[in-house]
């Protein structure tokens, strides 16, 4: 199944993709939607207004996700590349909902910063509660996976040893275009994708999502571990190769750039940057 | 004025406190409150049902807060004892909601960890939406301060660099009793209050409120540079020096262990640290 939040003239509403056909659920985004227990057969049955392919605007795929967690060192080669141990444990960070756009938004370039970044990832996406998962609980966990885009204040995430004031600045961060589940995707759970991103038609990062050390099952038993994992909740895990601050020199996004970040079978994020 | 939010049979809600009263407000929890503009009008008019002081069980002042941020290093004594520079910036990491526990909630000891410690903290409330605030507009955005105990997981807070996995271990963070007005503290939105904690009747915590680096208005000021602070968020505002964890050997709450911590005018944190 693939859901996706969309904007119209009476607000957001959740949708199920069917082909060329968009069918709203009767959610206002996909959040609500899999708030409700019964989500897959809700979404399934539902039948309310219809919608062309062609000119949706899209919403972050879950308007305002009550954790959006990020996963940072995680490609297996971009880590042997840089002569680095596979680390042991997972290094976590996060971002708030307040810093995630939809899939064709603009990038706000905050004046307050000049060495803004990308970081193409895939996402995972929550649909059921879990507490301290074991493996079949993370896999039932996981209802789908979508595009997120980590853009980075660099200047900002290296100003102190924790990472957070540069990772979520306001309408930065790219999610969607929609969520994909698993059952359609090589992989599964653990999907096997290629990654990538390109800065005005030039492509700077790519990579396959079955090259993570700790793949999505991992990381929901991870996290799960500490906190219970909630519907709607994010997890984007991590970077692979090929940012602009690693470049010498280093290279950030400017005013009109155009960003492109896509995952094969998932979708294409494309925003534009937008000095504020 | 005096806020907080309490169980009742019928489920959490938010309360004015009258000297030994307590009046309903009509909303669930103080984060609903402040979530209508108009709240300091609604709170004052506000004549629900009454309860008695006596009996009361805290919820978390603000059930579910959107942002919860946490400064590090930020008490300057503790610092300079510590042989170190004053910072140019604040750290901060995050916790989430599914975090916090209510004044008199027991403290869940995860078997995962073997290292739980205390940082008693001031906490800050936010109370009105706020953009890139100058000095007046942070100011107006404080609505008040609470009692935070950012209990952490020391062992997992050095797994990696990044600190928020050992910071937001399910049901571990107090944060209450009550909400206090800035119009009823010394120093107003910048509090000068005593701030202690102590373990099993030892006080192993003291500090004075005045002594941050970085006071409400610079981090209200700071952080929503970045995002929009909104009503409901939590910033706490770091802890000062005594924490286990420095001490030689470390200590660290065990089964049974009772951890009071309290700020001279807001009120007082008494959990218990229980093994899960």
């Amino acid at each position: 199944m693939r859901l996706a939040t969309i904007r119209t003239p009476q607000g957001t509403r959740a949708i199920r993709i069917d082909g060329a056909t968009a069918v709203e659920t009767g959610h206002t985004d996909v959040g609500a939607l899999l708030a409700d227990d019964d989500w897959p057969a809700v979404a399934a049955a539902a039948s309310g207004p219809e919608h062309g392919l062609a000119e949706r605007e899209y919403a972050p795929v879950v308007l305002s996700p009550g954790k959006v967690l990020c996963v940072g060192l995680n490609y297996r080669n971009h880590i042997l590349e840089m002569g680095r141990d596979l680390p042991e444990y997972p290094t976590l960070f996060t971002k708030f909902a307040d810093a995630l756009i939809g899939a064709g938004d603009e990038i706000l370039l905050p004046p307050e910063s000049a060495a803004v970044d990308w970081e193409a990832e895939l996402a995972i996406v929550i649909g059921h509660p879990v507490r301290r998962a074991d493996e079949e609980a993370a896999i039932r966990a996981i209802v789908g996976f979508t595009v997120l885009n980590d853009v980075t204040m660099r200047d900002w995430q290296y100003r102190t040893t924790e990472w957070t004031q540069g990772k979520t600045f306001e309408a930065t961060t790219p999610l969607g275009p929609v969520l994909v589940t698993p059952d359609e995707l090589p992989g599964g759970v653990r999907p096997a994708l290629p990654l990538s991103a390109s800065v005005d038609g030039e492509m700077v990062q790519k990579a396959d999502t079955s090259d993570l050390v700790f793949d999505p099952v991992a990381l929901v038993r991870y996290i799960s571990t500490i906190i219970t994992l909630r519907p709607g909740d994010v997890i984007a895990t991590g970077t692979p190769g090929g940012v602009g601050h690693a470049r010498k020199p280093p290279r950030y996004l400017t005013d009109g750039a155009l960003l492109v970040t896509e995952i094969g079978g998932l979708g294409r994020l494309t925003n534009r940057a937008r000095a504020e």
